[in-house]
């Protein structure tokens, strides 16, 4: 076994990637390609978008919950599960519990809105509620796994978790092999990393990059500086990418991304605006990072053929952010 | 040559619209067929949507436009073509003429929002303004086709054009064989029409309905009467459902469609709404009629697998329908 300081940086192999996309494949769907010749314009460069928003659970995040449930032994697994995201993989996890028939426990501030306890309960997932804060979603979380002995699947830091995000690419690249680059929102790493690590494996020389809000920008700051950078504290609009990365990310990203970048909270909306235009989809804010980095130049790709990862679809319908 | 009356009332074999689908297969998009389990849940039935708001320009108008462009031969293809729509098939037309390299004429009222006009001169059309209303617009659109010797490439009361908007029913097919039925709205009438032929081409037991807006229900009140009844006058929220139908589209309804449905305005913005959260796209009014009358029970499917043309996807993002 592998000394626990390796252990914290382990993450997939190609192969292990491939073994994931097999795993998960009777779960989750295999999502389509879109593209505009009006985006195209306007960005300047050939755009093909991966709708992970299409995806079960509306987020990619179904893909790395469902590979990290499927890789559980069956006496582990009945334990059931457990985290502490409110977000798309609190219900991503749900809905992977659900599909395995175990336990899923999912840990969420007391404050959560409405619809994102709907989510999770949706998949018959058990919510226990904390105070908003990360030192009492932590006791909550330890005392949930203490009590049901389940297991915990972190968001991001699982090699798990990581390999079934990267399985998106190995789809977005058979449907769209000519691409010269892709773009993946950067939270915490897992779908970056993952993306990365899979097209690699697919051909050697494509180039991955991370987009990130410069209101959340310590995973570009990071990379730069060479060291990671403690999570950041903002309210950007692009909720999904509110966490900092972990070491197992961080080291991933540095040895397969050539670039993270950053872009405004203004250019989030138009970004967002525009897919939704232009794409006939609704993209979570955090979806409309890439393009978003794209349009501002910070992701120099004019010119080339780019493929980008629509994460997610989830928004709140009645407030929209271009409507103020 | 056929008589006129005979002409006025010819639709296209299953046949021509098997050449339709290969005649347009370099100038549209294979759309891809989407599913929402919390949907299914909602309608009580399960229900395939085909994303023709993913389609070129937006909407299936894409198919038959194309259709009709290419069905011309070179020298009356030259002379350019005319058409009075400032909807979808207005820019459809404009697309296909692009994409063919012929000049295309779209007659438009003068009070037509700018993001209408835009949409036609995208690519590369000539708009011409009337006053709005009907007479108005046949005297320019006449004036026009006198000048130009273009060809008027009717929105629905076409056989081209009908061909055109059937091939979408047969990748439909293809992509979910097991359909107990297919729902499409109903303006004009082409894409039901169209539908159903091509429907009946591939399986001759499949059902296949109508859903028109309650507010603009002539093809549904024609129907049951058995006799074409004049054009609406309305302001239905589903604006490109506002026209009546021609004695070619009415025939075909009668003699291929077992029934057209109607739904209240509530009943579309709900219905608009539910697609938005759980199929995670941008559809417009117009597209969310069937599954309003799904949810209203006039279309009474419980339990039956039922295959959804989501026609379109242009819509004003400033302004939705559930926002007042």
């Amino acid at each position: 076994m592998a000394p626990p300081e390796q252990d914290a940086l382990r993450v997939p192999e190609p192969a292990a990637i491939e073994r994931a996309r097999a795993r998960i494949a009777p779960h989750v769907l295999r999502t389509p390609i879109v593209a505009s010749t009006a985006l195209d314009a306007i960005a300047g460069a050939t755009l093909v978008f991966k709708c992970e928003n299409l995806q079960r659970v509306g987020a990619f995040k179904a893909r790395g919950a469902c590979n990290a449930v499927f890789s559980l032994d069956d006496a582990t697994a009945a334990r059931g599960v457990v985290t502490h995201s409110s977000g798309n993989h609190g219900a991503a996890l749900a809905y992977a519990a659900q599909r395995r028939g175990i336990p899923a426990h999912v840990v969420m501030p007391d404050n959560s809105p409405r619809a994102k306890q709907d989510n999770v309960r949706r998949y018959g997932a058990t919510v226990h509620f904390c105070d908003a804060n990360v030192a009492a979603r932590e006791a909550v979380c330890a005392d949930v796994v203490a009590r049901t002995a389940g297991v915990l699947i972190h968001p991001f830091d699982n090699e798990h978790v990581i390999a079934g995000q990267g399985t998106a690419a190995l789809e977005l690249l058979e449907d769209a092999p000519e691409l010269d680059a892709l773009v993946t929102p950067v939270g915490g790493g897992g779908l970056l990393s993952g993306t990365a690590i899979a097209a690699h494996g697919v051909r050697r020389g494509i180039k991955v990059y991370g987009a990130e809000p410069a209101e959340a920008g310590d995973a570009a700051a990071g990379f730069h500086a060479g060291r990671m950078m403690p999570p950041p504290v903002t309210r950007t609009i692009a909720d999904g990418l509110r966490s900092g990365t972990s070491p197992r990310t961080f080291a991933a990203m540095r040895a397969h991304v050539s670039d993270i970048a950053t872009c405004s909270e203004a250019g989030i909306v138009r970004a967002m605006r525009l897919m939704w235009e232009h794409l006939k989809l609704t993209a979570e804010p955090s979806s409309a990072v890439p393009l978003a980095c794209l349009l501002e130049g910070t992701l120099a790709l004019r010119g080339a053929r780019v493929g980008v990862i629509v994460t997610g679809g989830n928004v709140d319908l009645d407030r929209l952010p271009w409507q103020t």
